[in-house]
């Protein structure tokens, strides 16, 4: 989202540091039950009943976690901030009258929605609403059964086509359980893969509130790379952690489908999408318009999931903004898809901008995190995963994933990778090439591109159309704008085919589609459309992309409110339609015979 | 072969949209055995019964497959081509009249083998010749007792040392069956890997007659990659289609050497040629020269393949020119050699030429396949397979094997890849480097180059001596011209070592040898000889290089007649040699100790 966007991280409304404690108060909440998660699950509801005789309607109860949260737990700040009264801001929150009689009786029932985040929670009724908080009563201790457990395992595509990763996170550090993915095919033997694991500390931050308020311990994250995969076979698979005594931990099961054989001729659906956040199903946090349509989008993914094979998540993943809690949520969030089909993302503005952290564009978007959440949280087949771009096939697509928040113009390193990408597939076995991209590199008519007078982000097309163009790149994707919009098969800013809905013959121009509405606060038009626009949606959707084979592609952009296809057109291309010479897009031909 | 050369594609002679029916005639003709492969063989005599009260010189027998080939089993063909009466091509045909008594009697039993390729076989005997053929009369259909069953594997170097992959046709579809490849080295259990499946359609061909007359759908090319091989070890494998109900079919048995470890000190004989094509064992469609020494070189490294370890055809390797049926003749008649030991392919100009498709050159040679067929029925280990150039190991041998039907002058892509391959090799331990190209980019005083007075491929050396010269290539192979030529070692058109036979000390130029003579119709030489041109033979041949150790190599042209030796010579260099540095070949010095 943009700087003056409406809308910011929900915790960042809280004032830490303006904490102050009315302990005399002889207000009281409690929570139950004390053990969650008895039966093995990763999430469960929990009721915290409030009394307060001096109700009032700016009074508000946080979540904390770890429970114990006085300032004697605060980790040790930067010398030129005074040390809070309370050190990191609550995991969630909810004002004490959304339970209807509380501003009468001064008693109230929360139900809030908590999720296995590696420690205990406790409850804080405040007054004095979020700007000058007063702390008023805290609750008793609440924890799941076993906090350290795997969880929100996340499946991605490994670096060759027969490999698939599963990353997840838990409590036990390498020195106390040997992490490792057990995975089978139907009717084989089961395999044990070992797991990398990685974490990274408040010192990996490089700001506030990353370093200060949102600071909180991430865990372990482990990835598990499963190889040599049959084509198109259902695995099942779990995680476990082998402790010294040699007893495992396990988690779950889950089940996937392996990759296609590049080139193999499968029916195949993508799910695209930019800018989703999260949302929280207790209604907590959600005061400000942050993400209003991400759990919808989340909603309508699972639904259609047996549909769906793989999903792109191009850019601006959870809205952290350096509140390092929300990792978790979002992980919790997408757990149903992304333990069941590869869940790719791409980096944004709020992953990775912050100034003088080496990002293109110096805003503060990423609250700190320059990084290194999106960077350990998900694996991504990148070379350098600092240096998030990278190269993937599924089937008869090959995905082109640039990094928006690096240099990308002609001379650099990215630039040299995207042609590599896009000039190294083989069209014959894999027709459909896909162009990704967090900002809009193309064209988008949002409003704030048309205040800069360029309908894209500066440079952008001037530096990769001579690549989309010499290379056929059926399709670009880009976020960071939320809305949907579609454009004609364009080249310089000219459409190169007037047809609407159904492409075919020889390639004549890149389609382009902004497609980031998954989630968060919708951004307006421009009052001015340029004749290249053909489609726009001022709603929550997501577009789904599906190979029926190697001549017929079907795009729908769906809303997310609903489902329903939008927008949708066809592309029907055979081979001979990508050899074909077209403009500023021929091979070198000699006159000899 | 060269457009005005002699001999077209033999099935290209049948006029088929000329095709009239004579029902009415009381001609006859009978097909035995009903039920082929009955013992698992995939390869079968029949007997063809013809009685014709009407017999006349031009008469002939086709034999369809599928066995229904009568229009209404036509795919559409495109708008501006009138719906023929009969759709596709014949696999083969026969003149009655070869038949002795035929013209007397009316009376013939002609014999044709038939090959197993996913579909049942009709006979049909038509009067007129093939230019206005008239249909007198079907067979009964006979068929393979398992139409779908694996078949014709070749095996090729895969993208690290110690993998091999193994190709194979069938007629099961991923949905029917999982194909896998069981192998196993002597004394070790077996393992399974699995298969990745491809095919092509009529809409991936670009021109006629692939796409019309020409076409016959392929099956499924499944391609398993057997890694972490053993170095220089035999292994047993078999093809397997595990069908729904867990019942497998098999494939007969195999078996093969892995590669040598890069560097191995071991005795290696590599073969290579080009422009091989194929032959009909029972004599069929042979009736215009097209590739009458095909069979011979075959049969030759048939016997001779206990002393071979690894094929190099160099580019138009089937000639099938747009007829599909073909490529599984091909795989047939190689499936003893390619089977047993890599069968490496290059792409040349019947492979891929076709106007507008992006091909370097411009002609109709490939009959509207650009390229599909070969790069989806055979494997190599290209990063593109569109993009037909690759580097391949083999103990103490390195081969650049180059796509002269793509851009391949400085500043391309392909020239890119040369560079770096030729760069790229340890010459301690992989002393013989080898550069093959399908067109000749070196030189050849075959007849059309004279013409051109180029003596070679116009810009071909002018684009690589450069590279050829830096990084000292031991020999550099062509096809594409239909005999067989060597050169002294060359630079800039200078023989740099007049030496004959037996070379030694230290690297001086490269030696151009033209091997494309393993089978299609012979091409004439000019009638001018320059000086460089020290061996010519107007004959049909193929080239066996054998690396004795790190020094020793030895160069043996063979007649494929009779298999013997027609020319050699060998060269002895010690790894001083490679490194000394001669001219335009010498590393930076420092004037600093």
């Amino acid at each position: 989202s943009h700087e003056n966007g409406r809308g910011d991280q929900a915790l960042s409304q809280i004032d830490i540091y303006a904490i102050n404690l009315a302990q005399h108060h002889s207000a009281f909440i409690h929570v139950s039950p004390l053990v969650l998660g008895s039966q093995g699950q990763d999430t469960e509801w929990v009721n915290v009943v409030i009394s307060n005789p001096e109700p009032s309607s700016d009074d508000w109860v946080g979540v904390f976690s770890p429970a114990k949260f006085d300032s004697s737990s605060c980790a040790p700040t930067d010398d030129k901030e005074i040390a809070p009264f309370i050190c990191s801001a609550p995991v969630k929150y909810m004002y004490a009258k959304s339970s209807p009689d509380y501003m009468k009786t001064g008693n109230a029932v929360l139900k809030f929605m908590l999720i296995n985040q590696r420690a205990d929670f406790s409850f804080a009724l405040f007054t004095g609403g979020l700007s000058n908080p007063t702390l008023v009563s805290v609750s008793n201790h609440v924890s799941f059964i076993n906090p350290k457990a795997p969880v929100y395992p996340r499946l991605a595509l490994g670096k060759k086509w027969d490999e698939m990763t599963v990353t997840w996170t838990s409590g036990y550090n390498i020195g106390e359980a040997v992490p490792f993915v057990e995975w089978s095919r139907k009717g084989t033997r089961s395999r044990r893969s070992p797991a990398g694991t990685l974490t990274f500390t408040r010192n990996s931050m490089c700001g506030a509130p990353a370093r200060t308020v949102g600071w909180r311990d991430p865990g372990f994250i482990h990835t598990a790379s499963l190889k040599d995969l049959w084509p198109n076979l259902k695995y099942t698979y779990r995680m476990g952690h082998e402790l010294m005594n040699g007893s495992i931990v396990w988690s779950k099961n889950f089940t996937f489908k392996s990759s296609p054989y590049p080139g193999q001729d499968s029916l195949q659906r993508v799910i695209i999408f930019g800018d989703m956040g999260k949302g929280e199903r207790d209604g907590s946090n959600e005061y400000n318009d942050y993400q209003p349509g991400s759990l919808n989008t989340t909603d309508q993914l699972i639904k259609d999931l047996k549909n769906i094979d793989i999903v792109f998540h191009i850019g601006d993943i959870t809205y952290a903004n350096g509140y390092i809690s929300q990792w978790d949520q979002f992980t919790a969030q997408v757990e149903p898809i992304a333990s069941t089909v590869p869940y790719m993302v791409a980096s944004g503005n709020h992953e990775r901008d912050w100034p003088d952290s080496g990002s293109f564009y110096g805003g503060k978007d990423s609250g700190g995190e320059c990084g290194v959440p999106a960077e350990t949280m998900f694996d991504f087949p990148a070379e350098n995963k600092a240096k998030f771009w990278y190269s993937a096939d599924y089937g008869m697509f090959r995905f082109c994933v640039a990094d928006t928040e690096h240099d990308w113009r002609e001379g650099s390193e990215q630039y040299q990778f995207i042609e590599r990408c896009l000039a190294s597939v083989d069209r014959r076995a894999q027709p459909w090439l896909i162009f990704i991209a967090h900002r809009v590199l193309g064209y988008s008519t949002n409003d704030w591109y048309g205040q800069e007078g360029s309908f894209e982000e500066p440079m952008g097309r001037e530096s990769l159309q001579k690549l989309w163009q010499k290379y056929k790149v059926d399709i670009a994707f880009y976020g960071h704008v939320h809305n949907y919009e579609r454009t004609c098969p364009i080249y310089q800013n000219q459409c190169m085919d007037n047809e609407k809905s159904h492409y075919s013959g020889a390639f004549k121009g890149t389609i382009h589609v902004v497609v980031g509405g998954a989630g968060s606060h919708l951004s307006s038009f421009s009052s001015l459309k340029p004749k290249w626009s053909i489609f726009r949606d001022y709603d929550y959707g997501f577009v789904k992309l599906t190979a029926f084979d190697h001549s017929s592609l079907l795009f729908e952009y769906k809303k997310s409110s609903n489902g329903a296809v939008h927008d949708s057109f066809t592309i029907f291309r055979e081979y001979r339609d990508v050899l074909a010479c077209v403009r500023d897009s021929c091979e070198p031909t000699t006159l000899a015979s």
